[in-house]
């Protein structure tokens, strides 16, 4: 199976709140969030910035790029860890903005928490071999701040908003999507969760539970847990079904989820010829939105080339790992 | 492309509303609700019943009907209208409760509202093509009783809350599926719309707000004419695509959008040799649990038998329009 993709886009919102912003709103003395998360701005949704509109000024970026007019697409996957709103799906909202409304270009969700973004690259691979499609557009965006608890540090200020999209084209002939894995572990699912907003909690019916659910939890020591204790052995068969040792593999694009998972990443894997990219610093972990925008910033830096090996790697809530070997 | 329907299940929640129940809710008549919206009676969930509760309960049916163990599947494909809960996604859920949260077996949802089922078939049609996977659970539940507003009606009487479940497994040498189509057309997207509950609006910061927009709303006349002036086109495109006539189409299995939907498809399409499956008397409109309860319907009362061509056809809130043609 294969893809090219043509083009990338990334945006993050107007507002951007420093480290030491984020200290004064947590009550902590200035220097605290930067020295304990490795986080030195955030930016944040404001306005009538949502996931949709965040979500199309980054494929405008992704269509510029690719030379493609909007028209071009045969399909919108949308790839957010949470929706902008629970009906119609993003995809939908972001075919509307693109000026796509009367297209019939299909348009739908995927979603897999953070690696939502891989699996919608997976299902454009399997769309393509199939001729099912031949030019796709990939948007993921969260607005995490949403639903952030300042009380839980941990669970809150290492999270950014944004959106990344990507185009990108069938090429049948080739074989560039040397292999994609996905596990998922539920065993660990209240790791990490965001309980309120679905159909299991309802505001009208008993409003102060509701609200008591309405900031997402995360315990990170047990999500760290139940992913590095699996990534070694999940690493090996990644790189075993593409038929690759690490050292054959250029560049590293993570999920950006904390700078302890990319510390741990970076000693676990030091063999990638040109390293991680880490965008964490100034995006945080944006859910759905990182492993796009890192990409994005890889490509746009130079670092990663035509040609490139490139492994794509993270976690999510359920738990899942989620990885995949591409030829750029 | 083709796969293998194996086993299907479906459950509805314990409670159960009559019509007259129904009636005497909104204030109207005995008599009323059946009268205008041909309905009898509806499942409504309560106490510990959820999409994954209800979802667990299908597939356990679905595996039996098979002879599966749940440890022989490779993919749990949650294909659900609302999450359950935002993070994570409910096919992490159902991995737990069917016993497999060590399992590592990948689970991922897809959306598109009441054709998130139909979605996720071509989906599991395209990952069997590709080998990605030989053995398929997809999980269909919706609980649409959680955001009903009953002072619209036409918006609340007509829905039922249930599950149902499909287990299939691939079939590389043969082209069962024969067509798949689906359209999106954003331009309605207010049609039919769930505003809160995802990122845009905030419970934290405008309560009021949120809480206005938590209910279901949806201009039934609007969403009827956006579906019924496309529908003849996309069909003849759908048949087209399959390169049969209508009359080679033994039996549809339509989405159960509304008792006037039914009917116009009655009308419309009378070639169908074994008709039109109608479960919405006792099911009404489950979201994207209708088209797998309906199928599970036509295959438990034995009205699809193995070597029929039958239509699946539906329109969701986006909107869309889907259809595809299998031979089961």
């Amino acid at each position: 199976m294969s893809f090219r993709i043509c083009g990338t886009g990334a945006v993050q919102p107007a507002l951007r709140l420093s480290s030491t912003e984020i200290d004064r709103r947590i009550g902590q003395a200035p220097g605290w969030t930067a020295q304990h998360f490795a986080i030195e701005s955030r930016a944040v949704a404001s306005g009538d910035e949502t996931s949709s509109s965040l979500g199309t000024a980054a494929a405008h970026q992704a269509l510029a790029a690719a030379g493609w007019a909007p028209e071009q697409l045969d399909v919108i996957i949308g790839a957010c860890g949470v929706m902008e709103q629970p009906i119609p799906g993003t995809a939908c909202l972001v075919q509307r903005r693109l000026g796509l409304g009367q297209s019939g270009i299909a348009a739908f969700d995927v979603n897999a928490t953070c690696l939502s973004f891989l699996l919608a690259l997976d299902i454009a691979a399997l769309g393509f071999a199939a001729r099912r499609w031949q030019r796709a557009l990939i948007v993921a965006a969260d607005v995490a701040s949403a639903a952030l608890d300042f009380r839980t540090p941990e669970a809150s200020v290492i999270f950014g908003d944004g959106a990344a999209a990507v185009v990108l084209e069938a090429q049948i002939e080739q074989n560039d999507w040397r292999a994609y894995r996905f596990e998922t572990y539920g065993e660990d699912a209240e790791a990490c969760q965001l309980a309120a907003g679905g159909t299991r909690l309802h505001p009208h019916d008993d409003l102060p539970r509701f609200l008591a659910h309405a900031k997402f939890k995360m315990d990170g020591q047990r999500l760290f847990k139940a992913t590095a204790r699996r990534f070694p052995d999940f690493l090996t068969r990644l790189l075993a079904q593409a038929g690759l040792t690490a050292d054959a593999i250029d560049l590293v694009i993570p999920h950006q989820a904390s700078a302890g998972a990319l510390e741990y990443l970076k000693r676990n894997f030091p063999q990638a010829r040109k390293g991680i990219i880490d965008i964490f610093a100034h995006h945080g972990n944006q859910i759905a939105a990182s492993m796009p925008s890192a990409l994005h910033a890889a490509i746009t830096t130079g670092r990663l080339q035509r040609g490139d090996t490139t492994l794509f790697i993270g976690s999510s809530a359920g738990v899942s790992l989620g990885g995949a070997v591409l030829r750029y």
